[in-house]
């Protein structure tokens, strides 16, 4: 549908991906190791001069989602994905090996069936799964005091350079280790997902964001969701989790992974429905187990799993103004219903687990009965489905299979921290991970904001990861600018709230654009935003000339009002007859 | 210049302002005389019906500040100003008089000035003023057990006719009597402002927002600034400030001040520079006197003046980052180096209030030196300049004039409830009126997110007025596309606040539209929205057919993957086989 409208090319998808950023440069920081290069933006400044003194600015680091695509002469092909950064660490810890005839039974007929070959990512791999008896997750070899090169590559990433540049920070790799050990952070990585660049989710880190995409049956293409998820990870998605429930869904997903330099979520589910044509009562532990490995041997690094969904949890949410909203959640409510049986992902959690920790397949555990509105929030359903996750936490770790806890949604702000709260001590500290929430449900349109202020909210408190909302939530699929859109926003809520937690360092970046601002550095200004375009094309509304650029002043106040000029004035007439003012 | 570019013209203006809203009609509800009638916005909802049931949905009612622009039968001329609405209330209490000769002496003869008579506000008013001796503020009355139709109509507006409808409530008209007279509270509404309909600002109400206006010397024209207040006023704005600094300032506000439904505030020190061609030096308290009774004369009903910038607190900004942020406090501090004295309107204040007095014009006690960035947040200059307004408040309510304080600014999440408390204790409970708080510095163009964020929070925490931020903050002058973006993005924190705190019947439109939205009566959640026209453009990107508006779905899940349809099927099933689920 609006594929056909726009026609993208892949060609012109990598360019918009592969545009520098203004006065950035991409840096690598070496590890211990020559293959640990943790790749960073740094954004080049203009010096002070003139009245405010002769300072040099040091360049600022910008932790950085984008991968190679903004390398300074940037290699790709997207139908020959990324490079496999990963790939010899994985093969080194010899527990894997490349999978010996067909594993997922639906992956290996979809492969042979012609009729896909012109949808199909063209570049074939044999995927890698544990060796028998052995299990590859992160949290595994973090127990046994293993400190793996992801670990060392997420301190020196945390830390934009700050180790290794000799200086101190409390990120260490075995902070890292311990925190993953402890099941306090989980650092998706799954062993078919070698392109991925390693990042970590944790309170004690910084705030992550999730971006969502993915086609529907209504609207969008294989290129529409390459190229939102290039654009998610261009504006800052430290994750992005491929939703889709319409056509292609396999194939769709195995350019996203390919491509993705983040890792990659899904919801097996929504492919499991649409096998078995959209009909809850055909769904089964079989069809949902061959969609997992489907996914884990394509890559995915996280899955969500509505396994809390209860019987007894969903017959809470009869009076509510908005029942259940998660889809995943009502596709599994009606199953017990539609089968009068407790939820199959509940009774085979087991088993579901064996099969994550052969491939480190994070599990998300979804809270399929997240309030829909402020009216339902913090109900009887959500906190029975809460302890439940925590339960089902537990046994996760059992089996060495990292997790984090999904949450809601829609909470009013005075409501927020107990959410937090409650989390922590029902899931055993095991990372949150939120939508939004929403603080009211007046505003379609802006969600991104009503959500925006939850998720900052909800991060200073110590959400682990926010997954972002659009301003088209509650009315349509987004499209790339929404995505945009969402994506900025959430990088506000996540970075406020890096600084309200007084996460080291935060807040260089903010203390050195202000800095530009305060000197006139118009330039600098926007090179150290979030959006530096837009930032630029606002300020060029009214004073596009070049001079505007190094006056001081913009039109907001025109030049006789302009605070910051007569704050340097003062200081002026104050340093010339010291000690008064 | 902008102005040449779209040539505006006041009928059109007027045409959009007074556009209807959809499935929406004005209703007045009267108090205990004839001439208390408050306007508020029904918006008539279908009723629910098929598979959800059969029942009416009651109309929702908001609260309006579009004035009788939104009349069902708006006769409006801009050119002769909105209807006298207070006028027979002043006139009754016998305690004004015609302005006899000339006051403001600038104001006299700019109005002989033939060279304006082609910008100049045709329509000509003798204005008022307080007998002598008389004191003529709500806080007067107040403060005499006096409850005036003013108060009355906000405890109708307040309550969105709950009272007349024979609700308990507990904002009666003595409530909000007690709320101004114990200084909690303040009701702008100069005795030359009789167009204005009735408002309230304070913690014990519904958070208002106030939404700067005004030219610079780099932009805008009169009919911009009239169609940015047309257009605030239209979305939600409670206030409006009209902050000009470029030309014809007098002509401007006339303009604005008549056609306005709402509160005017204004900070004449712009003007008074101005009148002295931008020369601080040439500053004096003779000249922003005569402009302070210019404005009141016109009719401003509240000014913002930075008494609180004293020398040995704007000493301690010497170290900061962004200096002095505030264009008054900029200036001031830059008059008193100048002259090597004391803040001349902290020296004159007793004189001020007099003035004050004389007009019921309130005070908004400005943050001069309020932080500029995250860096500068909460530092001794700031808190100190605090302490000053808390003193200078009690001087004020001395006079029986009516004052809020205002405050920053920049703040990191972690401080807002400081900067809360402080202001509760050092300023004996004054509403607060803050800026934002931006809770991070580094998203330029989307500073009306970074603020939002800090304004939902503060307003929860007790802040009685939330002054609005634009995505053009810091790079250019606001135009009408972005005022409605800051209107929105303030009304959505204004909101969340009211439902954190828990004010009555703050969630009745949330509610409605959230069992709308699972109803799938898409027009009325549209219709209930904030802003229906975005929300209606969204859903038709991907949806336009008159059908997808009866559709159990959106093209964000699509048909077989709505959740909320899912929980219905889920409930009939249910209900079909009791008591099981």
């Amino acid at each position: 549908m609006a594929c056909e409208k726009h026609k993208l090319s892949y060609s012109s998808l990598l360019e918009d991906a592969c545009r520098p950023f203004p006065s950035s440069r991409k840096i690598y920081i070496s590890g211990s190791r020559d293959d640990i290069q943790v790749g960073m933006r740094e954004v080049l400044l203009s010096d002070t001069s003139g009245r405010f003194g002769n300072e040099k600015n040091e360049p600022v680091r910008i932790y950085d989602t984008s991968g190679s695509y903004t390398d300074d002469k940037p290699l790709h092909d997207l139908k020959r994905g990324l490079p496999l950064l990963r790939e010899k660490w994985i093969i080194e810890r010899q527990d894997t090996e490349k999978l010996k005839g067909k594993s997922s039974v639906y992956a290996h007929s979809r492969n042979q069936d012609l009729r896909f070959d012109s949808v199909r990512f063209a570049e074939k791999k044999t995927p890698r799964k544990a060796q028998s008896g052995k299990c590859v997750t992160q949290l595994h070899y973090a127990r046994r005091g293993i400190i793996t090169p992801e670990m060392e590559y997420i301190a020196i990433r945390e830390n934009l350079g700050r180790t290794a540049a000799g200086i101190d920070s409390p990120i260490t790799p075995e902070f890292v280790r311990r925190e993953v050990a402890e099941g306090r952070a989980i650092i998706p990585a799954n062993i078919n997902h070698p392109e991925t660049e390693p990042m970590i989710i944790g309170r004690n880190f910084l705030v992550k964001i999730n971006v969502n995409i993915g086609n529907s049956a209504v609207t969008s293409s294989v290129e529409e969701e390459v190229e939102k998820m290039l654009w998610a990870t261009r504006w800052g998605g430290d994750t992005i989790m491929d939703l889709s429930t319409g056509k292609h869904i396999h194939e769709t997903r195995e350019w996203v992974v390919r491509n993705s330099p983040v890792p990659v979520g899904t919801v097996p589910i929504y492919q499991a429905l649409e096998k078995v044509k959209g009909k809850v009562k055909d769904l089964s532990w079989e069809v949902l187990r061959d969609t997992i490995i489907e996914h884990a041997e394509q890559g995915v690094d996280y899955i969500t799993v509505h396994a809390g969904v209860l019987r007894a949890h969903a017959a809470k949410t009869r009076d509510r103004v908005t029942g259940i909203v998660s889809r995943g959640g009502g596709i599994l409510a009606q199953w017990c219903e539609l089968h009068d049986a407790e939820n199959f992902l509940y009774t085979n959690f087991r088993e579901l687990c064996e099969v994550c920790q052969a491939y480190d397949v994070a599990l998300s555990l979804g809270d399929g009965l997240r309030p829909g509105s402020s009216a339902d929030a913090c109900d009887e359903a959500q906190y029975a489905e809460l302890k439940t996750l925590g339960e089902l936490t537990q046994i996760a770790w059992e089996y060495d299979v990292q997790v984090m806890v999904e949450g809601p949604g829609h909470v009013p702000m005075n409501r927020i921290k107990e959410n937090m709260d409650l989390q922590l001590e029902y899931c055993h500290e095991a990372p949150f991970y939120t939508l939004g929430p929403l603080t009211t449900d007046i505003a379609p349109g802006y969600d991104h904001i009503t959500s925006g202020i939850g998720a900052a909210m909800i991060g200073w408190y110590g959400c682990a990861m926010l997954c972002y909302v659009t301003p088209k939530e509650h009315l349509g699929l987004p499209n790339r600018d929404d995505v945009k859109a969402g994506v900025i926003a959430y990088k506000i809520a996540a970075h406020a709230a890096d600084i309200a937690k007084g996460h080291p360092g935060a807040r260089v970046r903010d203390d050195a654009l202000s800095k530009a601002r305060y000197e006139f550095r118009w330039e600098d200004q926007f090179n150290l935003s979030l959006d530096p375009e837009t930032a630029v094309a606002y300020h060029d509304e009214t004073l596009p000339q070049d001079g505007a650029k190094s006056s001081e002043f913009c039109s907001m106040c025109g030049p006789d009002f302009c605070p910051m000029r007569m704050t340097q004035d003062v200081r002026e007439m104050d340093s010339s007859k010291q000690p008064a003012l």
